[in-house]
């Protein structure tokens, strides 16, 4: 069934608010803007996607249109992760009936102390054994304060339905590792994308990158000149690249990437409270890191 | 309205499961026992009672059974912390209508690098604005990653409908400088039985604590002592009390905390998946605990 | 031999410089105005005294003239703590040879990952061994990014020639738990100034603390108010202290101390480089907190 | 005059202790065969050369024993980093005097909290500007708790007497932008063997590793194939490097280090009191790590 190939650039794709609503036919034209370019696919429902503000009910409508707007030959994740693992599973398999072609499931984390490895271990195997379809581990410390060693995710990488990770610690040396000891083919996405290059050179198979929002065309492009063996331009993108990417997810959340896609094109909008837009300042800044890229925009 | 005192000891209740459902009987036979010491009140959907494990038509029916088995002289808290800010205010309003006297109101924590103390103000005035009942805020840093500094809780205090807080920080410094600093009626309580005495002696009005569970007569004897004047007394108390406060928490978790149940005669049970019931390891060392309490559990 | 109680308030004492030496001098003025309070002693090359920016020549000199200055009834610790332990044995016998009563043994920190338990036991196991002086432990996390445990502290409170510990964690759980573990007799000194009074109250003998130098007889004045059984006032003195004792350590640093001691009339001077001495603003702000302590510095 | 080129991999040697003693004659020997392999010069008295333990004597007799034994085409540097500004100046001036060709300075770091990046810019400043030998700067946030940002090393960059900088953050995000914001020429090491191969794809010049003192031509030959631009080949042997590096470091510390030096060939011995030599489960696993090389170790 899974035939799809896992690779490439994919944004977390955030999710536009028309007041306390969700504006869906702004998200549809993002996607029809999204869908132009070289994206492989889209998470729907991560970080950026702002799913811990969303209800249910909410969640279900934005697969849905997400699965309306997104064509058959691009991937279509879904995070699904709950804290609770008897949770994860079956809003993993309303995913699944919703059209989903892979899970991103994060890591549990409220009990942070709890969180051992092998705890991790038995939650993700209960939810590859009964998940509908494949499913991605998603390590993401900064957010969680939880984090996936090499060697559980190596062991991981075994099961038939897990399929890869999206690892958004930032740390090489980790990536790294995994890629190395896990199975052959499992694949691995970078969730930084500060660090896309490296990440290529030491094997990852592409990014789920906040920036991709923003910059498709030139996450998209990164990756290109990597398979192409450019290195020396794939680090001169890179760093054109890593400016924004900062101020659009470490410094400036995700009021400063919503803001980063109205100027881009896109519909940024507000996210939704306690989250604030950016401020004036935080604008100005963003307003010229994109002016500064102004001829990879246009190319 | 609200002449209900806050002070005294509360436990955080545990939610009993009985396979995948919540066991209300064995709930209910909890509360018969605890409504017979003198503890204060009760933390209802608290993080010990695995409330992030459970959904809202379950959390819905533990208010509602709680509610009833509650008497009226003593406090019902409950948890209605979420992530938005909109979510936050309707749930508390929800727990308001099912007869809480308080709601306990979480810092939203998954953005943490967002979660600026402004940021955290504004969540937490919109929400006292907009709450039927008045609320107390919970500040818990080593589940959420946010820490709440006293100048903010300090602003948040001259709110009439913010009652006070819960800090579960464990650092007496700020605890103690969240008390100087806040208008006068503002209840502080500590959230870690480990430090209960030196937070009295601070000025703390009281504690909500997980081994509360389990021993109500050591904890509420402490507070009593205190009051007495009783300081080397209730020192004494403190020391015995933390070796078996640390078990249940810190160190075995909410699985410790439910064995340390069973064994004190409440029904503790198992937790919810990810989370692990205690191992016979865990078990030995907390029961040994429990058995060098004896003296104090029998008078 | 030692029958010298060791308990009450002692300042870990700065280091005056004139230029690029130290001014001897004025350092001989502080003791004649400290001398005249109720500190119960001096810790001489402690943290506070800038041990790390000294010289052995200088650290030498600063022995013999505070061995001078020093009253024989009051107690004369000195900091002696190397990286390695048998230049940690040299120094200490150095210090004893000079004339010190006790040492101040900081845990070794440079390579952290290595500074287990086993090995930090070992470590002042050798250094008691060897000691002709009895020693005090030093733990001071913030600084080294090392924690003696209460266990450690237990184990090592047995030998006779360990006679106590200043912890400087500022956490009273771990503080209390030393206290209650370790050997009757063991001395254990709080090393913030900030929790001077919940740490009496779980048992500490006394603080070594940087506001000593600045304020001495109000730190002093706290732990007679404890030692009266006058809780409510030692707390009231303690919430005074607290924002200047903040202030001159962890937020200023050892500029804002200095600053403060020219301020409250003893010699402070400039720290030495990388240091700086507090800014225009710094003394601004330290300025105020001492006037607001106008009425008990007068008295 | 200093027109050698940075560049390659160096090793941060050990010292060589008999009894209590540094054994100069072992080291002696370990340079002979160093001197045999394409390392490209030398760290002497670096973090694994237990500088922090070796009294001023005994470091300016290991710079002349390293002076001697290090031939005139391969680099020297010298550790020189001290607490204070003038100690740190003074110390560089007398390796400078001893042949060193250029100072590896530490940052300060004991009073942690103290250490801006202005207080860094302007300790940094001071000691190029007094140095007669161009200095290295050197960020190792994992001993020092002290981080140097990128727009620090980027400002400190433009000092013309100050050549580059030793990152052993292990960072790669920082890393790359180290090296993208700082002045063209601006050399910079990598200090993980770890991550070798991907900052060398960032931009790195080499790297300063702790393992080069065991496998000097296998970190060489990684970065000849880097520059050869053969990056499957530089990955799979990063990936052969990466278990021992972990372990000769992070896991085992110096005992480690030196115990895989003695199965390697070259004399490691024990290190100084408090670390300890490395206990028999370490070297058994050491040991198999060398094993799984042997291919590589025999060509």
């Amino acid at each position: 069934m899974n035939i799809m190939k896992l690779n490439g650039v994919m944004p977390p794709i955030t999710t536009p608010f028309k007041g306390r609503e969700i504006a869906f036919d702004r998200l549809k034209e993002n996607f029809q803007r999204w869908n132009k370019t070289k994206l492989s696919g889209y998470l729907v429902l991560g970080s950026n996607g702002e799913a811990v503000y969303l209800s249910e009910p909410e969640r279900i409508k934005v697969i849905e249109v997400a699965r309306e707007a997104i064509p058959k030959e691009k991937i279509m994740l879904v995070g699904t992760g709950m804290e609770s693992t008897v949770e994860t599973i079956r809003f993993t398999n309303e995913a699944a009936r919703l059209g989903a072609n892979t899970a991103l499931v994060v890591t549990p984390y409220y009990f942070k102390g709890s969180m051992t490895q092998q705890v991790l271990y038995d939650h993700f195997v209960a939810v590859a054994e009964a998940s509908r379809i494949p499913i991605l581990l998603y390590n993401v410390p900064q957010f969680t304060g939880v984090n996936m060693e090499s060697p559980l995710v190596a062991k991981l990488s075994k099961h038939q339905n897990i399929l890869g990770i999206k690892d958004s610690s930032g740390n090489i040396d980790q990536l790294s590792q995994i890629i190395h000891q896990s199975d052959k083919g499992f694949n691995v996405f970078v969730g930084s994308a500060t660090v896309l290059y490296p990440a290529l050179c030491v094997g990852a198979v592409g990014g789920i990158l906040a920036v991709a929002n923003v910059l498709p065309e030139l996450c998209t492009r990164i990756v290109e000149l990597y398979n192409e063996g450019q290195h020396t331009k794939a680090r001169e993108f890179q760093n054109r690249l890593t400016p924004i990417a900062k101020a659009v997810t470490a410094i400036y959340g995700i009021g400063g990437l919503k803001a980063a896609m109205d100027m881009a094109g896109y519909f940024g909008g507000e996210p939704r409270a306690p989250l604030k837009k950016a401020g004036p300042e935080a604008e100005s800044i963003i307003r010229n890191l994109l002016e500064e890229l102004k001829d990879i925009l246009k190319a």
